[in-house]
């Protein structure tokens, strides 16, 4: 069912500090800071050859990893996202298979512009799982 | 300087159990577990189309990733894995800009039969990363 990893998200409280790792301390190259207010993030992608880092920090009031980063002051891997060709066909089978969807289990339009959703860490070895289709 | 993204390792406790997260629930593929007792550890890597990710439990006494899943029963991710053409032109460059090498700072041959260096999570956004040259 998944597909191509398509990125592995660090989130972290300092972006401009993580550019700079990054960009500078492993040479890699990475794009403009994107706000993104109706995710509640801030967002760089690290162009890698067969893939992508996603850095990401907070934005605004309430955003979404404020818990997460206050729990990891120096950053940390928030999730994983792996490409799915149908989304409501792959929720449809986990379910079936008792894995938990968060949120409503309504795919949201995510960062990329694409349908996601995120699966349970507890059901996922201990790893926040976006699924988006592609 | 740093290249493909060769791999996300997540440690767990129970491989079998980790397996069929991937195998039957997520879909993908996965090869038969690997012991490395020379890395204390069982690996099987699940083959995405771009990437891998390498699920790793201990093996032996005094594994290197014992403390980790007695941290994490469930499992998390244990580190990041970059491709890079030339290890020691990498970790000259990396130690020059004040960056920690872990251990003795010399490359080990790491599971898949490459040179290998960990560097320190405190200056890598508090994640665990490993360079591979390849």
């Amino acid at each position: 069912m998944i597909g191509r990893l398509n990125h592995v998200a660090i989130a972290v409280q300092d972006l401009d500090a993580a550019c700079a790792v990054y960009r500078d301390t492993l040479g890699a190259t990475i794009t403009p800071p994107l706000p993104q207010p109706e995710h509640g993030v801030t967002v760089v992608f690290v162009e890698l050859p067969n893939s992508k880092i996603e850095l990401m920090s907070p934005l605004g009031e309430g955003s979404p990893i404020e818990a997460f980063v206050a729990r990891n002051p120096g950053g940390g891997i928030h999730h994983v996202c792996y490409e799915v060709d149908d989304i409501l066909a792959a929720r449809d089978k986990l379910k079936a298979q008792g894995a938990r969807v968060l949120g409503t289990g309504e795919p949201r339009i995510g960062a990329h512009g694409k349908p996601v959703l995120f699966l349970h860490p507890k059901d996922f070895l201990g790893t926040l799982v976006e699924l988006e289709q592609v």
